[in-house]
């Protein structure tokens, strides 16, 4: 049993807003848009008074930043949300003296324009998909010094095929039971970043939709021996086509579905009735990246 | 201080397979088909005794419901659910000897085919918005004295209009501080059911389409001047497209986008920026029916 | 197929502010006490014109309930819940001219005073338990014509025994695969609501606290022969030991515990290993009440 | 715009199999014992083939983890959780070639023995609190090379204060509408985990009551200048009170409580009556260490 008895240390701190729910409409005429999204805050910096000793006179109070993400989504506003991070990440550094870098978090919900007689609505809109774009934004150091990462995203991208899906040739041992199957059901729901190697010159939204097709693409078309192989060649896909992406990181849970065991009553089931389980599921992880990737720094720390 | 002292009566009773989570997959050919839903049975009969008494020798387990869900979707199949619904109400009435009536209630996810290059892939989904599409049927009776009664609905159908919704001119009294507005956002998210006035010779997917296209437009076009007013203009509007609709019941949140104040900042917000509320949130609630409505009957009970 | 040509009428209606979270503190002197509670208010009465013209001059904006819900929480105060919803249910009938009738819905969730070596903390609690006390209150009628009705509860009570229940002798048809069991888990969430005979002269707390432990202590020792066998029970329990109380409803998910098959790996498994299934799960509902039971008008109308 | 022509490839995977929902009952006489544990694996390792190619030959079933998570529910056992998941991480590194570090992350849900008359039952049980015990443990490395890391924790500790804490004196900007406070409720949800130094001869589950008695105690006990501090002096009391831990990381959402404006009603309000919001919310990490900690080496890799 090992007993320290060195001195203790506040090692780490951060502190934010977390999920401000800011809806934004531009209003240039009769025709409205809408963004929808969901900002989060996170200042690191010289706070270690506030933990240490109480002293709250090098706080930003996270009201304030509430204040501020409202704020910015009047001017520049969150669209899209990556140059709106990375605005308001930067206003935190450039203005309030103790912030060394800022974190913004941004989810962002789809809406789809109303279809009434054929036509879109101006100004009406429903739900759309159970994907959300999603934006993480780090701006640090002042002045010449500073450096900003930027990592886009998608969560939540339900995906599921019918065929084309195998699993067998796997390592056994005392506790596998599974029987190998060459033909299976294979859905899951995708949560991918994408570090870019820089901020400059992008078309954010551009970039989203492309990488978007390209994961739902090869989904589809690479025929699957096990979900890690998915993975990696939905990442791989991705780099190839997008230059500007230094890194993907990919996780999926393998949402399991059972072929349900109709034979008991005399009913032929060829891959037609399934159970789709809740848990456990298989969870895959792949991090794809190019060999010249620049260093990831702070991109990744949340 | 009333007390009673009657005889303590099992005055109601029933019990069902909830929740049962089945994928079905129609593979005639390379193009395949897929239906996902939610099936829960409920039974109702003559099961008193094995609250009573502790006899089981009349129930049928919740075990078997759930198999006999999965059978059905092999044939006919979860497509369209009403009638799916019916075939399975009507086999747990028509075989099962204590049972007096049967409900099906199925919750169907919608999944929407992947493009790859343009094209619609083969079998490839990801999944399509956040609503839900219902169906609640009962059939109780043997023989010539049975019923049925069929429910369709849609849930989860998040709707927003960014204006042409006012709320003024309301009752006030001394707890009273909300001001009118004459132009303000309105979010809900819809759940809806209508019954139908037989189950003979109707296209359910058919109705389902038309209804959800009706509420939509009814609440992108239609001035609002309270979220009760819409509800009733919807339903309105649904009854005098569908003649095989006897009664349509609304319930809507309202989902309280509240005008961010800016003006603190020097910041102009003209229906710019808002904050989108949690809770609590209005709830509006609107049951709209043919006068010459044949009777609900069970078709309500859940 | 039955097509309907009747005029299309609102046949029923009611609107309200749901989810109000208010937390209420006691302070009379150092040492505090805390309820916390969810309510939500629904109004009924001459609220058509709202619906059908858009003409709101009857309506009491959902947000003047919501201040009221909050300013009644400083008096009476919500303790106990069953006396809060009484008092803001007749206010609504008693003070707003076009309100028939009135329902309040309250979720208390409780707080456990947390010791400091070994002595109870003035001011300091943490959350106890999952379990949530419940509230319904309708309140109908203007002055001696006044009526009103209360609705105890429980909800999130998850309990479990890991014998003393079984289930065999059932009803088995071609879907049966089930094997009967003498000696299994049950464990289930009960929701139960138990209405009073009247409103006059009850301890509110005294009742609850005494439902809940006949309801607990009879899971525990009744000898299950079916989870629908061990609600009549309780039900019958909670009666014979309060005659202030009319009817008891009580709805009960089976939680599937299955056995986890260690045979497989030699491994001897004596129902000490089991997998905690989530869907789909059995769905028991029981009402049990006193033969001579006033009726129960709009006691249990949401 | 930066762009990126260098090879790309397979940087960082792992898997394994989330969430096993597995409850084990002690059955050593009449008085039974239970525990209920979510159990996660996950595998590193010689699979980038699986990956990259599709050879499963190295992959070892996430199903076949999901057996031996049941498998070890038997014996060791999962009590405690710790010494479960050092004994299921071992087991993967030392029986699987390919295996290079396993990590087991375990949630327990306490469950209190129900009290009929008086007296604990046997074998009934009521689920205990909302708060969670957590663990997770990675072993790396094979024979003698072999290491382990074990981090405690609690999660869901919702705990609150009614008076006791302020928040003033914080920096201010423009955006600042934040009005100082003297004394304020203070409430959070505490997701904490401490590190330990090494992991022989400890005694898991006095550590673990030992650090959660510290924690709720120094949350009551100290006076709050705000959740900053609070934080540090959590940690603080629990590394000088528990010498074989290294480091404590604290996650706090600051859930708001406002005071409610009665006064538009002439209600005073002296801090009795609170709106609970749900969000944003201010969210809190700190860290706190012994400065002779031992390197964190793989502890907190997930």
């Amino acid at each position: 049993m090992l007993e320290l008895s060195g001195p203790i240390e506040l090692s780490d701190h951060r502190y934010g807003k977390a999920e401000n729910r800011i809806v934004r409409v531009y209003r240039d005429g009769a025709r409205h848009e809408i963004r929808d999204v969901n900002v989060s805050t996170v200042l690191r910096g010289d706070f270690a008074d506030a933990y240490v000793s109480g002293d709250q006179s090098k706080v930003l109070p996270t009201d304030t930043q509430k204040q501020t993400a409202y704020a910015y989504a009047k001017k520049p506003g969150p669209q899209p949300i990556e140059d709106y991070a990375l605005a308001l990440a930067g206003h935190f550094v450039d203005a309030i003296e103790p912030v060394a870098s800022a974190r913004i978090e941004v989810d962002e919900y789809a809406w789809e324009r109303v279809e009434v007689g054929g036509i879109e609505h101006d100004h009406t809109w429903v739900r759309q998909g159970t994907e959300v774009r999603t934006a993480a934004v780090t701006v640090a150091g002042k002045g010449s010094a500073q450096r900003a990462w930027v990592i886009g995203g998608v969560k939540d991208l339900t995906i599921l095929k019918s065929t084309g899906s195998e699993f067998a040739d796997f390592l056994t041992d005392e506790f596998t039971v599974l029987a190998p199957t060459r033909d299976r059901m294979l859905a899951t729901s995708l949560a991918v970043q994408w570090r870019f190697a820089d901020t400059a010159g992008i078309d954010w939204d551009a970039v989203y939709a492309g990488v978007r097709a390209r994961l739902v693409g090869t989904f589809a078309t690479q025929h699957s021996k096990a979900l890690q192989q998915t993975l990696f060649e939905m990442g791989k896909a991705v780099l190839a086509d997008f230059p500007v992406l230094a890194e993907i990181r990919l996780a999926a849970p393998n949402k399991h579905h059972f072929d349900y065991d109709l034979g008991r009553f005399g009913i032929e089931n060829n891959g037609e009735v399934y159970h789709a389980a809740d848990r456990p599921y298989g969870l895959i992880h792949a991090t794809v990246r190019r060999a010249d990737a620049p260093e990831a720094g702070q991109a990744w720390e949340q």
